[in-house]
């Protein structure tokens, strides 16, 4: 089945009007399809409108009883004596909203200190980490980003409970004028996520090894089995995937295994409730300030970059086929999108599309939809 | 054979006589020697006194043609329009007295902006990365550093030559109020150090998968065919042995292939020279400028990081045996070295340490040293 063209248009105007039915501000939902729109333009299937729909149903304003994530929602702005960074109280507003808000923030800090951060408590879900990465690189900066996932599905290296979020690392660097494109480096820190699991369930396909565990806390490639995963690289993963809990926890996140369980927090012995909500930080690098102003050869900063770029990339090593750089694929998909015109989906994703055009009123006629050719 | 106790004071007498003798400064031989001290307290073989000392022989002082490390030299600093960052010019001063100058400016600048950089050109091998982190985490901030290695060892994702240095991540938590001792995460971004493929070889072992690769860039796990490392986690570690070479490239960094090998690098092209140190990256965050004030069930900041880490290496995880936190074993070492009341060292160490005072005419008497019970 060939894949279809969405004009980006209509993705946003479907996207932003779905957002608005769920109460969100009209400017919340601009931001949210706006990084939808990023999401889908660069291929990244895992943190579409779809997606973030899903979440939003499941773990945000869905969840009528204790919503994950509050329409309209204000962020307090805490007061701070260090002038380079800043805290937040999201209040539970939208993730794609205060990402948004956060990194320009960190860059106007960036553009006077050299390097500024923006942190996060009360937040919700903010999707593609590296939309965030790559909207700042483009803009010239070095940008990195963390956050606390929705669920504890990790176990930890040497464990066999799973007590860490799949908690992601985003970087993105400026190198569209070295090599045509931004540097992200942006993944998970399990080996594979949740998704992929039930992928291989659903194909009847053993996982690879260093996965997933049983019930036990025992490895296993059978993905009927799987009940919780492990971090990628045995204890380096999980070191990373461990930084996020405690910058979260500096932050002011509470337990993992709770998180995004209002109803298991509020069971949780005397003293008060313990917080659900994820955390989120960010930071943002002036390349400038990093520059000590010598390169060899008479380089500028992004001519050093490219010949460094090369050199790793040189040696026979770009020749595999295989030998990539971060991003390269992001950029490939963004180049394809160019070509098609549009946002590219699956016949089942436009499907979906066309179920929220229902659910929203919006006009959206599937057979004027072009196949990408 | 038992190990034996070195005590610190004749360690650091030891090392600094070491340093001096090549012609650095006794506060230069001073910061070398305290942080070689450090790294054994804690149990780091691979950067203890020894290896310092063999690195400034091989690419540092000891290189009489083009020396990677210069005695006396002082450190440039570049004026910076960024308050909140500086960039050094270190003129190949000795690694740990640049680190340990680095880290404390960083920890002034957190102090005011809630968030500090330094970025060095002209850096030489600083050695224990680790230990830098560490000492700033006890201090009570959160501390990032990374440098580019020394050599080109490791092969790119999907690539099959070595264009990547071994390329280390640290990073310092201050949890000692939370646990007793603060987290540290630390590692290169290798699966395996070029000193563990050789000590396979020497006990005639196969290396574990996913370590290695042969002359054609194929894996293998035979130690006497590994010409070069592969990144742990394949295009994961891959990337975060990127960040170092992007980070070096901005700061200053030249082309990973030659780095540290100035005969190479006279030979590549016209226009000049190519660069061939190392970079270093520094960071400090004050753990205060992250707080947004708010902990569940009334804890403070420390209570909130040790109701995190507790829920971690809670359910059962703890109880394997199995399941650490990262700088658990560093600080169990110190507890050995603390109950000792010395450095620890192997009987062969201790030997090559009677040379050391051999050269330096410091007084040693090897029969004097206790064996640790």
């Amino acid at each position: 089945m060939a894949d279809i063209i969405l004009p980006i248009d209509l993705h946003n105007c479907l996207v932003e009007a779905a957002y608005r039915k769920r109460g969100y501000t009209p400017e919340e939902a601009q931001q949210g399809a706006r990084f939808c729109q990023l999401a889908a333009w660069h291929g990244i299937k895992t943190h579409n409108a779809l997606k973030a729909l899903h979440l939003d149903d499941h773990f945000g304003s869905g969840n009528k009883a204790s919503p994950g994530c509050v329409p309209g929602a204000t962020i307090i702005r805490k007061p701070s004596k260090f002038e380079a960074s800043q805290k937040w109280n999201a209040q539970k507003k939208l993730g794609q909203a205060v990402a948004v808000e956060a990194m320009e923030t960190c860059i106007k800090l960036a553009d006077k200190y050299g390097i500024g951060q923006v942190s996060v408590d009360q937040a919700f879900h903010y999707l593609w980490g590296g939309g965030y990465v790559m909207d700042a690189a483009k803009k010239g900066y070095i940008a990195y980003t963390n956050c606390t996932a929705a669920l504890a599905e990790v176990v930890p290296f040497g464990g066999k409970y799973p007590t860490l979020g799949t908690n992601p690392h985003s970087w993105g660097f400026p190198t569209t004028d070295a090599i045509g494109y931004p540097i992200v480096i942006d993944w998970a820190t399990s080996t594979v996520a949740m998704g992929r699991v039930q992928q291989f369930k659903r194909e009847g396909k053993q996982l690879p090894p260093g996965c997933g565990v049983d019930k036990d806390g025992k490895e296993t490639t059978d993905p009927n089995a799987v009940v919780a995963l492990v971090p990628f690289g045995a204890h380096k993963g999980y070191g990373m995937a461990l930084i996020n809990e405690i910058v979260g926890g500096f932050i002011g996140g509470s337990l993992p295994t709770i998180r995004s369980r209002p109803e298991a927090a509020a069971k949780i012995g005397p003293g008060g409730t313990e917080k659900t909500t994820p955390n989120f930080y960010f930071q943002v690098i002036h390349p400038e300030a990093l520059s000590c102003g010598h390169f060899a050869k008479g380089r500028d900063q992004a001519g050093n970059i490219k010949a460094v770029l090369e050199d790793v990339l040189g040696h026979g090593n770009k020749d595999t086929g295989k030998c990539m750089l971060p991003g390269e694929l992001e950029h490939n998909n963004a180049m394809r999108s160019e070509k098609a015109g549009g946002l590219i989906f699956t016949e089942a994703e436009i499907g979906e599309f066309a179920q929220i055009a229902q659910q929203t009123g919006v006009a959206f006629d599937k057979a004027s939809l072009k196949p990408v050719e």
